[in-house]
């Protein structure tokens, strides 16, 4: 046995004890006659002691430890003379009489502490050194759980876990597919599946009526920031359901990880329409922590010889509990925020609320007292809040709002990472219409149902169809998504038609799903939400990589194993291939 | 709602009640005046009734519903008059009063029946339509169980599931690498991974001393029956362990699994080292649910004049229980089968030791009373059994002995398949020696350890070095494998270099992994078991394919999805590739 406790378990009731322990060297110190070394483990640190007087050459050897250098001790619990309440085995200390190193460590390329002094690149050449820090470990062991506690949720309320195939048919289905040269078949190609969409659907068609899967997805996409080209969704669907059921388990779900995974209770998730969600917060992933809802200031700004409000599609504003205190400078950094390229506003226009029953606007010489007054009435502000004004065109408005009371709220430290708001968002629309090459795209993809009071629009205004679709958001982000599923073969292949695809199309690229739903294919929905994600917003961090154990980086390259590479032209000949 | 309760829930209890229900119509039949159908989902079949008397419209609409429709009901559950025992809702029926056809099925191409009509490619072709047999349904529910219990387990143990990624670096590991081009770096390709080998080596360099995943793993191999280019691995490794620990934990594993998944509860398993399962049962993987060990005849075989004995190297024998009462077709049998091409015997000598206490064998003329008194004591045969003898070169009589002993234990149902007895085969060799090109193979993979009193026989004598290696097997079938890794840097240079790798090789495909052992790597080791095989095994399978909800064939290819396939030239351009 290497050892017989870890660094994590020992506390006051464990005095007097013998112990065998291994760990790495977290740090060392020589105080006098004493040396004091951390151990670490994935459990914790305990602090070892050894004493000069007593035993010179152990306390030497002590000493020659290097920092992460793997040691298995010998020793005994004792009681520390000044105890620590910030460490879980504070109480304790081990007087060692034995030392083993068991592999010794060359100086690490950065500072094993939750503060590095590792840059990103050095840190991601040496993941299993960073993978050590505390900060990362806790990020490692959430996803553990959430992974854990999410098949616990599903498997209770009678899902089964199915597997789908990883080497499947290259399908134009949004972004680009992986492709894998296939041997045995020369001049053919595997894909990697960007989602098990079609797998699940057949799934329903085989009766399996409530199916889950924690699993890889892939996409070929040109890199942006915080976008991996593997990531994994808990992907799921039912049978003989509607959008209603397909909530009430899913919230289920996230109520279930935030509980089990951050010991927090949450009350039933509200609902809102797209329409609402774009209307009230500029955005179909609105962050509820905090209210500052759009208001619609057209009614009271356009028409008083202001250009910029009558030249402009729309007149939105928000209102900043408590800004009118803002200082000079603060308004002109936000000014300054909304006219980056980014958020692309050619201005904000501002009005004080003051305390005083005074108000006072950037646009005083276009608008009198009772006209701020109604600017007031209209937004709902109280004394001592500023209403934020931008106009423009309907939808960059719209983008730049709800941007901007994103940046407020961070400003005013109103998104607090210890709350959680999740929401669902319905009633997408089927399509967005892609003005330039006047052709339709479907918002989720091509297999989601439109509602089926919509059902006639799909031939005189597909633009306006409503789809069965759903959304939730936790925290102003998108966590998951899903729709109710078309499951009749011709209304299929009406979407197909409309989305551009060719009836031989459709066949080449999905004839088996469309065969299947001539035998008996039930009613059917689902939903995937992006694990990575998920742990992601409930550890209150922004970056997913954080939350994968051997991430890649922005060009998709594994700077750790140095992947992708060049290969053999044997292998290439194999395959029937050439590089051009 | 589409439904109040699904077809398997229904009992006298709920006699009475109003129900709504959904499913596919399995069959129906038509006695007199009365329409019975039997209503499908996955949790069984509930009989529904029509009578034409009562309501003839709605009894006509059943008539007319097709096999494999999709139907919603509402109706009212009555008693039965004769029950059918052989139903879990055998002692209700439902009397319909509305049908609902939520979609038609064209005739499927064979039948939905546990014997169906349809043929291999025909049912892999309607892959979704074959997932609908109950047989089929099994098996993937219990895959579902074993894997739901496995991470129960190994959570409760103290194991985080960490995922690896599945985009990484070719490396030649065995088999060939499954490749993938990339498009931001064109002329490089990732590899998928033949195992999360290395990774979860660096998970223990990085201090998660408890690893598993439940992970898709690829090789592309030239197909042989029961292989799949993508199969599943129950991947785990430790730190700070040896291997007495691994042993206990992953018996447990099997334990765990057998018990939830079977209900069967097992003892401690055996072990055995690699050098008695092949004296004892000419395989490392022995099938322990019978015992009829191999025995070595060469004392009282040889010397005595019958050239066939005199001119091999080995005489082995079985003894077959009762064997005496064989006749002389099933002998003739049994000698046929040892000389088919894939076993390779010349021929088999037999003894009858008759309950007469009478001995007769195929060779009287070589060897008289007292001799087979001899081969009977050597052998421990009792009066009743019978002897089967193979005599040659040594490692083809061993493995052809082996095999007739699985043979013979075939045709006398000794190998009963609700019986379950896993086994350990540990010390086996660190290395293969390739006669023809002179050169070693590792026997599990180039990571593992030598046991430690071998390490000096490393340089004198390889072929002799035993490993730290084991594997289960379970009721024949090796299930697992896995050892103590080497964790020292100049420990697996010299394993390497053993293998053939030039310090430069080494370098170019392992460079991260002993970069890692640089920095204080801990002892580990660790195992992995094939989760579709275990799902065979214990369901009595010699197929792994019938666990796999979307399997290839024996092509690699998925002849439902019509994969894999070419791919446009656009796709193929901007990869940087041209098929020749």
């Amino acid at each position: 046995m290497y050892r017989t406790v870890n660094n994590g378990e020992l506390r006051k009731d464990h005095v007097g004890t013998e112990v065998t322990m291994c760990g790495w060297v977290q740090k060392s110190r020589d105080l006098g006659g004493m040396t004091f070394v951390d151990l670490r483990d994935r459990y914790g640190i305990t602090q070892l002691v050894f004493n000069m007087e007593t035993n010179a050459d152990l306390c030497e050897a002590a000493r020659n430890l290097g920092r992460e250098f793997v040691i298995q001790i010998k020793g005994k619990v004792i009681e520390r003379s000044s105890i620590n309440q910030d460490m879980k085995t504070g109480e304790i200390e081990v007087q060692v009489n034995e030392i083993i190193v068991l592999n010794k460590s060359k100086t690490p390329p950065f500072t094993i502490e939750d503060q590095t002094d590792g840059g990103d690149d050095l840190r991601m050449k040496y993941r299993y050194l960073d993978l050590r820090r505390d900060s990362v470990k806790k990020n490692i062991i959430l996803r553990s759980e959430v992974a854990f506690h999410t098949r616990a949720y599903l498997k209770n309320q009678g899902f089964l876990e199915i597997e789908t195939p990883v080497l499947i048919k290259s399908t134009p289905e949004g972004a680009r597919d992986f492709v894998v040269p296939s041997r045995l078949n020369q001049g053919e190609f595997y894909a990697l599946p960007q989602s098990p969409q079609t797998f699940k659907q057949l799934l329903m068609v085989s009766g399996y009526d409530k199916y889950y899967q924690i699993v890889k997805c892939f996409r070929d996409e040109d890199f942006r920031a915080d976008r991996q080209p593997e990531f994994t969704q808990i992907d799921c669907e039912m049978a003989f359901v509607e959008t209603e059921e397909i909530l009430k388990t899913f919230e289920g779900l996230i109520k279930n990880i935030l509980f089990e995974a951050k010991g927090i209770k949450i009350d039933e998730v509200p609902r809102m329409t797209y329409l609402d969600a774009i209307k009230d917060y500029g955005t179909d992933k609105p962050d509820l922590r905090f209210d500052m809802k759009i208001k619609n200031l057209e009614s009271v700004c356009k028409g008083s010889g202001f250009n910029v409000f009558d030249s402009a599609d729309t007149v939105l504003g928000i209102v900043v509990p408590g800004g009118a205190n803002f200082t000079r400078k603060q308004i002109d950094s936000l000014t300054d925020w909304v006219k980056r390229p980014q958020i692309g506003a050619t201005g904000m226009i501002y009005c004080k609320f003051n305390e005083t029953g005074e108000n006072k606007s950037s646009v005083d010489k276009f608008f009198d007292a009772s006209a701020l007054h109604s600017w007031k009435e209209i937004s709902g502000a109280n004394e001592g809040d500023m209403l934020l004004i931008l106009a423009g065109k309907t939808s960059s408005t719209i983008n730049a709002i709800g941007n901007l009371r994103l940046e407020v709220a961070n400003r005013l430290n109103f998104r607090d990472p210890n709350v959680f708001k999740p929401v669902w968002v319905t009633d997408f629309p089927l399509f967005e219409f892609d003005e330039e090459t006047e052709t339709y795209h479907a918002m989720h993809h091509p297999f989601t149902s439109p509602k089926i009071e919509d059902l006639e629009l799909l031939n005189s205004d597909p633009k306006s169809v409503r789809a069965n679709a759903y959304d939730m958001a936790l925290n102003g982000t998108e966590i998951g998504g899903g729709s109710i599923r078309i499951h009749d073969k011709e209304l299929q292949k009406k979407v197909f038609n409309l989305l551009g695809f060719s009836d031989e199309d459709a066949h080449e690229k999905f004839g088996f799903l469309m065969e299947a739903f001539e035998y008996g294919a039930p009613p059917h929905g689902g939903i995937a939400f992006g694990l990575d994600r998920i742990c992601a917003v409930i550890a209150g961090s922004d970056s997913i990589r954080d939350f994968i154990a051997f991430p890649k980086n922005n060009s998709g390259r594994d700077v750790m194993l140095d992947a992708p590479s060049k290969i053999d032209k044997d292998q290439l000949d194999e395959l029937g291939l050439e590089t051009k």
